[in-house]
């Protein structure tokens, strides 16, 4: 398979576009974040965007000035912005200068905490949806039991719509996604609904279960077929789709019984002496397992289906998490990620109709997208 | 407030009806909670539907006979089937007959742990949908940081479709169920959505919003507005109102996501021997936390508007979840609560509609609905 799109500049493949501003914790927290991935990513460089007389002594501070490039921009997009506004006064801020750093193609991947609305808006506006894409997507990473520890499920939120050919689209951009992010070479995709019995379900999900399955082979991925929410953290499939405001409704339910689980839990080991000691004693444990689940470990919501790719980092991350969402950034960007997946999606229309020439497309070519 | 629709009869108000087959663990499981229940309840009885031959023995060992009439139904709705096969051969099942005891005002409210689309189905047909509902939906229960320990959902998958009027609907019927379940005079409505700004979410949901905030005073509830996912435990609100399809996807989600963390967690404690000494040290305190989000203890999705009450438990449902949904059950009969319910449902619309006489409504009248 040839890929007609490949755009992005071997030399910006190790580069990052960062937002440093935006984020809860501001910049200190971002570049401190930047430190920790530079640190154990001794190749990778990255251009930081933000005002300069802030980020120049943080640099210094924590000795990466040698490796980062600033790109003085003075506004900040805030969490209480609108899109709209963001989008009309949004020209001198850090998150735009952060996105026109890959439209020109000077980095690879870029990353930023702020404002995730403003965040898509801005991206959509001036990177355009990919060819073949009619609505981007959010792809999330999902703690379950699949040897990666992870899941995939989108759309999480970008919007609250999809179609049947939206659908068929999240799948073949989720299955190049786990293919690049995280490594699985012949992902299982699963679409999300109320049962697994082909009568269940809204009309555009029954179509969009004959458009996914016939899609399946050309596109290298395994249709498992139906998949409930109970299913979201299971090693049956890798990634999961849905419209955006199903995934978000998701996700969050998710993060907020995880929360009130882990609430419960602290509440019932400080409870007596006995259960204190316990907790004392299965310290070590209890932190393995919090790790597992930490939503820092998972952090970045991917924006797919626009010209280059834009990582959403959690507003609240701490250095951890910042560092996180930028490993994800450059797994993405040495894989060529973005050239990959706007192959899939521009062939994807012809692949669902071209049913006949399904036989050529021989095994799983993992190196294509 | 008056209430020109009271039908039940109240020698029937301390009598349930109960489907003894269906269940995963067959009649025996289901004659235990009973047994459990009854015991609990010296008021109680109940009418027991199934093959007489297997159910006699099962009250003779519980010494429950003299509290429970045998219905004799030979034919069990299987998990399997179809929802339209049921019906079409349901009438000698034990279903059918647990139906139309409450139909033929036998019984004050329903209780099966068969085929949830069936018994939906069937009481559909038989039932019929109470004046001014247009999509009866499930009611779930929802652990909380409530003081009651938990909070009203629904619809959690009675019909994969909801448009703003039938929002309103389960915002009314969520109400009265909040205060006739769980004793909450005043209940807090929240309208599920993707974000808790007014401009977010899809059309239906923007207008469902004007609905509910209008019908507030006069429902007699409190309407917070949107709530997102991560709110569905949360102690802001006490029903959260949905569509069944991301009721169902959210329901599903919060279950898959606390069996997961509970996995890990047994397989954290048992990982070393300091962390195996730890998990029996702390063994009370974490069996009181299963015991809290121990979903036996919530078990019991209620069916609202029909003209009766029935109450869906869980297929796996032991003796102990059988009793919680007895215990539920039994609490909505002894209010009156079908008969409320109607009453609330069938003045909704004068009540939208009516806007100018709201000011006469008064304060609270929690015996009303």
């Amino acid at each position: 398979m040839t890929n007609s799109q490949t755009v992005t500049d071997p030399t910006t493949a190790h580069v990052l576009s960062v937002d440093a501003m935006g984020g809860d914790k501001g910049p200190a927290t971002v570049v401190a974040g930047l430190a920790v991935f530079l640190r154990r990513q001794p190749e990778a460089s990255a251009l930081l965007h933000g005002p300069e007389s802030e980020l120049k002594p943080l640099l210094s501070k924590h000795k990466i000035a040698d490796r980062v490039t600033i790109h003085d921009a003075r506004d900040v997009v805030k969490m209480t912005d609108k899109p709209s506004n963001a989008l009309r006064q949004g020209k001198g801020t850090s998150m735009w200068s952060a996105i026109e750093a890959v439209r020109g193609d000077n980095a690879a991947v870029c990353v930023s905490c702020g404002n995730t609305g403003a965040l898509m808006a801005m991206s959509m506006l001036r990177l355009r949806k990919a060819e073949g894409v009619n609505r981007p997507a959010i792809a999330c990473l999902w703690p379950s039991r699949n040897p990666s520890g992870f899941n995939v499920m989108l759309d999480a939120g970008a919007d609250i719509r999809a179609d049947q050919d939206d659908l068929l689209t999240y799948a073949l951009m989720g299955a190049s996604y786990a293919r690049n992010g995280l490594d699985i070479a012949y992902p299982r995709i699963g679409l999300l609904n109320v049962g697994t019995e082909e009568h269940k379900g809204r009309a555009e999900l029954k179509v969009a279960h004959e458009l996914i399955g016939n899609a399946a082979e050309r596109g290298d991925f395994n249709y498992v077929g139906f998949v409930e929410g109970g299913d979201l953290p299971s090693d049956k499939v890798d990634v999961i789709v849905t419209d955006g405001f199903t995934g978000n409704v998701a996700l969050k339910t998710g993060e907020g019984t995880a929360n009130l689980i882990s609430e419960l839990l602290r509440g019932a080991l400080m409870k007596t002496p006995l259960s204190m000691l316990a907790a004392l004693l299965a310290r070590g444990s209890l932190r393995r397992l919090g790790k597992r689940i930490d939503p820092r470990r998972v952090n970045g919501g991917v924006f797919l289906g626009l010209n280059h790719t834009v990582i959403k980092s959690h507003g609240s991350a701490d250095e951890t998490g910042v560092a996180a969402a930028l490993d994800l950034a450059y797994q993405l960007a040495r894989n060529g990620f973005s050239d990959k997946l706007a192959a899939r999606v521009a062939s994807a229309a012809s692949l669902a109709q071209d049913a006949h020439q399904e036989g050529d497309a021989g095994t799983s070519d993992t190196n294509t997208g």
